[in-house]
């Protein structure tokens, strides 16, 4: 079976144990993670027995050409003929997801009798398996692999904005598709900007560098950071890079089946904080990577979501000396149920 | 004055017009167009009198260095720390675009007392002056100049994949941060889904290649569309092409100030339907241009928004044979007073 069909599959049986008729989906990379077709200004609506797609004509042939498990239905206005089908199939209970559909469209559907529903599709797409899973490792192993590549090569006198083309350049020569977000290159006290962009500054000797990046596979992403020194390293830096490594270290062994996020955060905020450092922790720990490299579940002080086996996360602690520098260490890890997996070195 | 610290001007000027006594601004591309700090996690507000932004602590440092003329609050919780500044500054009248915030977020600001407003900060965006005009410009100059470089590697066995890598890397070279969305690179029957996914497709001897591609420079986006022919047209290729030739030309031409953006397009649409082809134009005619790759205004059949000088559209008219060929051709245009200006040539 297609594994997009399979995931629909497994839509059907989260209708059932929550009682629903029907989801709508409509954001691009849900829309491609249920069809395999990657658009806008499409929806796609799985109800318990069938599944259709509500897409502009300009659309139609490639989708069939695409997604033959799922019926096509060609809208003049888009609204009218999403409730036509609601309609027609007598879906009762309909929902959308409230965080990914704009005020105005979620006003009109819930005018329209439709209902607001929170992480559905989320709840099948944190879990990677299969075909996904190996799309993500790959994603991984290019971007480790970048780090050994251009390390030799960042050298006194270097820009941040070279060292960022060159190892755009090297991931799609391993294989990438693109960039999974806009390369963090930090030298010396840009590195304790936690989301610095990426500047003509040039590398000087005797200060810190910070690498943050990733790319996509097939369309899924990558994230990684490594920090390093470009000389000799202050006793300083040694010091708090040595907290941030005790810190990234225990957060990725704690990335078990049944955690919470915020044990996970927690782990990584205690170390850093007994050392005295927790004020210079500005940020959460990690976040789940995949279509998007940002997205559920989220490590930070907060996170309610009990890790499962098969979830990708990112585990980043770090440590920021505004006028100084920064340290940040990051893998991207595969959560297991008896052992976490870095996929990322 | 710094151009960001002009557009708040603009923005006052504006809430001053409607009778509003702030607008609350939430997405990166929208913060970047008011501070010059391109960020998630963080609204900026802006009133009669003052700007603020609320972010989290880990953007502070950075914030303050690139937006002085804002003043920054940090958040531990984003919700709250809204609130109780709109509170403190008194203002009764504080609005969010229904169209930008989810469902979710739009009900909690809803249920506190905020209103909806549509299109407040899009109206500005809409036009394009100074320093971002020339961006806009040279993002097209590096397309169109890229096209030129690029044709004539376009021959007999050469791949999708290999000409979209080859392109991306000349606009890098070029100037181009980046790509301004995936490019369709489409061979033969290809050309005819209007967004192909460009493949691993070689190109044939006679049949068609259409190249719809554009870039980033200093955020601003490009996009273009050549279609041509590998070897001796057929006769209709020949014919298709000049009815969407003699259409492209009409609709660049009436891309006037006061014209409303249905008005360009209906004047492309008439001249493909009055030869016969009407049922195979089977999208609008175009869009506007900046920040994002798609923004207002929209030339379609149902575009009320009337155009000013200033405002960048694209105009693309095109005809899908399914199975055979399509033929698309596009400029990024500049409204004029008196005369419309492709800047993608």
């Amino acid at each position: 079976m297609n594994i997009h069909a399979k995931r629909i599959e497994d839509m059907r049986y989260l209708l059932s144990s929550k009682n629903l008729d029907a989801v709508l989906v409509t954001q691009p990379k849900e829309i491609y993670y249920f069809s395999g077709f990657h658009q806008d200004r499409t929806a796609i609506l799985i109800t318990k027995k069938r599944a259709f797609a509500v897409l502009p004509k300009m659309f139609l042939d490639h989708f069939k050409q695409t997604a033959s498990f799922i019926e096509p239905l060609v809208y003049e206005n888009y609204h009218e003929e999403v409730l036509k089908l609601i309609k027609k199939e007598n879906l009762k209970k309909t929902v959308f997801d409230p965080s990914l559909e704009s005020y105005a469209e979620g006003k009109f559907w819930i005018s329209s009798g439709l209902k607001e529903f929170s992480g559905l599709v989320s709840s099948l797409r944190m879990i990677k398996e299969g075909e996904e899973l190996e799309r993500v490792r790959k994603a991984c192993k290019i971007a480790a692999q970048t780090f050994k590549i251009i390390k030799p090569k960042i050298k006194t006198g270097v820009k941040e904005v070279e060292i960022a083309a060159e190892m755009e350049h090297i991931m799609r020569k391993l294989g990438a598709s693109e960039k999974s977000f806009d390369l963090i290159i930090a030298f010396g006290e840009n590195s304790a900007l936690p989301h610095h962009e990426t500047s003509h500054r040039k590398l000087r000797k005797n200060e810190a560098v910070l690498l943050d990046f990733g790319c996509v596979y097939g369309r899924y992403c990558s994230d990684i950071t490594r920090t390093f020194f470009n000389g000799k390293p202050s006793e300083e830096f040694l010091k708090v890079y040595s907290i941030v490594e005790q810190s990234q270290k225990a957060g990725v062994a704690s990335c078990l089946e049944g955690k919470k996020g915020r044990e996970v955060d927690a782990v990584c905020r205690d170390i850093i904080a007994a050392k005295g450092y927790g004020q210079y922790f500005i940020h959460g720990t990690g976040h789940g990577v995949g279509l998007q490299i940002h997205e559920d579940p989220y490590l930070n002080t907060k996170g309610e979501t009990i890790l499962k086996s098969g979830m990708t996360v990112t585990v980043e602690p770090g440590i920021y000396l505004y006028g100084k520098f920064g340290v940040r260490i990051e893998d991207t890890v595969l959560v297991g149920k008896k052992k976490a997996e870095p996929l990322t070195r």
